[in-house]
């Protein structure tokens, strides 16, 4: 699909500088991006790029402006402008309505006939799938699974019994919603497995990453609320709440029944203890382990940053040996209160 | 099912304290419970929950009966205890003796006639399921595999060439066992691919969680020993053996030829370390790193808890400055030494 | 099938020390060996092993020749060398070419008549499939997926729409290769989907692990050079670049746009970084955060190890309060410029 700068500038609220007629056919990176191409610049990492672009039209704020030697569509939030732009330039491809023959289907599932039911996909009883909702491939809906309107699951996604999933929710390859929760019961030295009766629950225009898994709850729910994105290879526990428009970035572990508010932002590899509370408008840097609840919002970090191995040992041994330097520093400081005694009882004797 | 509290104490060995005509339909937490339902207090962090709780009884222990505003059924250990009136009063599906239509099974498989095989299963030749099995959807046993009685395989579970499951194992979806170990040698600036010939077995009783890999031996096998509760997105490496009754939980990483004992626990995110041994009944708090090999039965740790990133940034420059500051308390102690030394000369010439 | 030590030692170039009739028949550990094995040494951990070893012959380096009491294979790479035996020894089965009769493969993909497409696969449109390709069993190919020739995807691989695998490539069950990348734009206090457009290439001889996930780019390709080894549960965000004959260990998770060099080295569990880059032979020790670039070849640690938790809770103590330390040596360095002012004052006026 081909579109005049003209009409995206109307279209999308920008200020056009350049020639309205001059047409873009695709998304390119700035480095990249040749005469038909739409670019963009959201972060100042790639500035750097902006000087030499060929492409045909540039995406930025008004402070990059000057540098911009192409056409440009200024808007105040360039990264959003853009994704709306090239959603418009590269549309994913309409639900075709119907299911495929070599769908297993149970009766009494109530699948709506403008949703798309992908082949060799498995469908429990009593599950329902909303209107234009796709089920991809070798997608496997356990019995009672409710999908909900316009939701995307790409391929092989794995819903188990009773999960309810909001609509426009994507849920990408691999992903497992309500297994069971890791509960068991120590006895006598063996572990005995506490039935998970639970279910998960899935708020609208949430989206789940390739093989992320989702337990379902002891007794009541798991529940992710509307909006949140979970990247690839996250844990969720059972019993967990994660608060509206929250993010997690790839391999994070929340362990059992912890609560995560809402508009948080976690970084990669952050691991959150189980039963403890993170309240709103948190961000956490990468690899941190959360041990305790908080109560405030704002940056928290955990993570030592990497030395070259030689340094890094170095660092080591001076850790371990924090004890024995401040004994050294606490017998220094006896020393010099000793000293200050003497000096003052030399000084009254001289 | 509806069960009176009468039945249960006397099932169970529990001393009941209430009506035994009481009857209980399902389980809730104490916060969510109504007239009908059975709730457990075994956390200490839901006690405030207990006093205002409506559940028609609570299985606890002796010390918080006095704060129990209903009916109680008192046990030494409530949560084993509610496990097992939990699985009465919801138990899961029986297996449906049978083999679905879709499912494509090899000549030469051994299925025992009480055994379900759900829809789009995969059965390669040689492969053998035990009496009342239950293989879910989708899941793929290849040739050469085992499967023990009672064990439920519950949707997408990936059994590569050979691998052998004990009795009443439990694997959830995305779970691949017996994937090739990552072993290659190094030659002349690449990497030559060691065939991984060894297999995988899984003792009786072991849990295995969703999308958790477990890699074949390179040449003997990979043992998982019997009553293993491995938790999601865990990473066994290949030649690992796991000791019995160790408990795993989410995102840790084992690597090859590693060997954990017997009784271990080991948090979230825990890495183990390639080649080295963990004793029995070690436990390992959440995110820390096994690096040498563990001899001592205790609780290890090794993860710095995080901070206010303001804090953080400080504690970590201390962290990287700590050289110059032993240095410093070098410099003192010498000083110090050295006042020590004219000080003594300077009593001797007085 | 048996092979004499004079047929292995010609074959592969090995100082045969021993019976040239002598036949083996299979491998085995140094332990576990009988008399038909093939044992090999190639890390001196399991030294101990090689003189009780019952053998039929071992592989080995010169140096290690001294003490071992069976017919030895004498190599100077003795990893390697075992490892095509090995191959020998135990060949994979060979692709059986054809293609699954429950297979579903769209008009108009190209599969090479000597591939083998197995049971329950998916193939979408436009799909090529190369010569002695085998594509397991529920593996699904999307529309436009590309793979050369001698390709292994075990089973149940997802490659996502028009992903291009290379020559030889190996990929284990449950790899999700070319989901959407975390691209989310900011709006008011929720977050837009930002459509990623790029794919994912494959270079040759890539093996990629069970359970992980590689993204697509944003705009341009993912991109994984020839010989790149990734094993099981990595994640590998969107616009990556990983360069050619680079490992990464279980549980690594690199963040998007991140490029890492040739030749690299990453152990289990480590991070990395969105934007960042490391340049060609960095080798980085297991869980480290690597939060900033690296242009310098070399190894890097970041990692703290563990201690008992009574040792371990000490020094996180320490570590907290070492700002408090610090100012403590501070005032420590004053008063003994005070005292040394002092002394030569006093000494002034002596």
């Amino acid at each position: 699909m081909a579109l005049s700068l003209g009409e995206l500038a109307v279209r999308f609220g920008c200020e056009l500088r350049g020639d309205p007629q001059r047409r873009v056919e695709h998304v390119a990176t700035l480095a990249n991006a040749d005469a038909n191409s739409l670019a963009f610049l959201a972060n100042p990492h790639y500035r750097p790029q902006l000087k030499t672009t060929r492409a045909a039209a540039v995406v930025l704020d008004a402070r990059e402006a000057r540098e911009c030697p192409v056409p440009m569509l200024v808007s105040d939030n360039p990264y959003a402008t853009y994704a709306r732009m090239a959603a418009l330039l590269h549309p994913a491809p309409p639900a075709r309505a119907g299911v495929h023959p070599t769908a297993q289907v149970s009766p009494g599932a109530h699948l709506d006939p403008s949703a798309e039911i992908g082949a060799l996909v498995t469908i429990g009883a009593g599950v329902t799938v909303g209107a234009r909702s796709y089920i991809g491939a070798h997608c496997h809906l356990d019995d009672g699974v409710t999908v909900a309107e316009d939701a995307r699951l790409m391929a092989r996604v794995t819903l188990c019994r009773g999960v309810r999933v909001g609509a426009r929710v994507v849920i990408h390859p691999g992903a497992v919603i309500g297994a069971d929760g890791f509960g068991f019961a120590p006895e006598r030295g063996t572990w005995l497995k506490v039935p998970q009766l639970g279910s998960v629950q899935l708020g609208a225009d949430v989206e789940v990453g390739a093989n992320t898994t989702i337990d379902r709850g002891a007794i009541d729910d798991t529940v992710i609320e509307e909006g949140v994105k979970l990247d690839n290879l996250i844990q969720i526990g059972h019993n967990v709440r994660i608060g509206a428009h929250t993010v997690l970035a790839a391999c994070c572990g929340i362990s059992g029944s912890a609560s995560i508010g809402k508009r948080c932002m976690l970084g990669g590899s952050v691991g959150v203890n189980g039963h403890i509370s993170i309240c709103d408008d948190v961000a956490i840097t990468g690899a941190s382990s959360v041990t305790h609840s908080i109560t405030r919002p704002g940056v928290y970090s955990g993570t030592l940053p990497f030395e070259e191995a030689r340094v890094w040992r170095r660092l080591v041994a001076r850790f371990k040996r924090s004890d024995a330097l401040e004994a050294r520093v606490k017998k220094l400081e006896q020393a010099a209160a000793l000293k200050a005694a003497q000096q003052e009882d030399h000084d009254d004797h001289e």
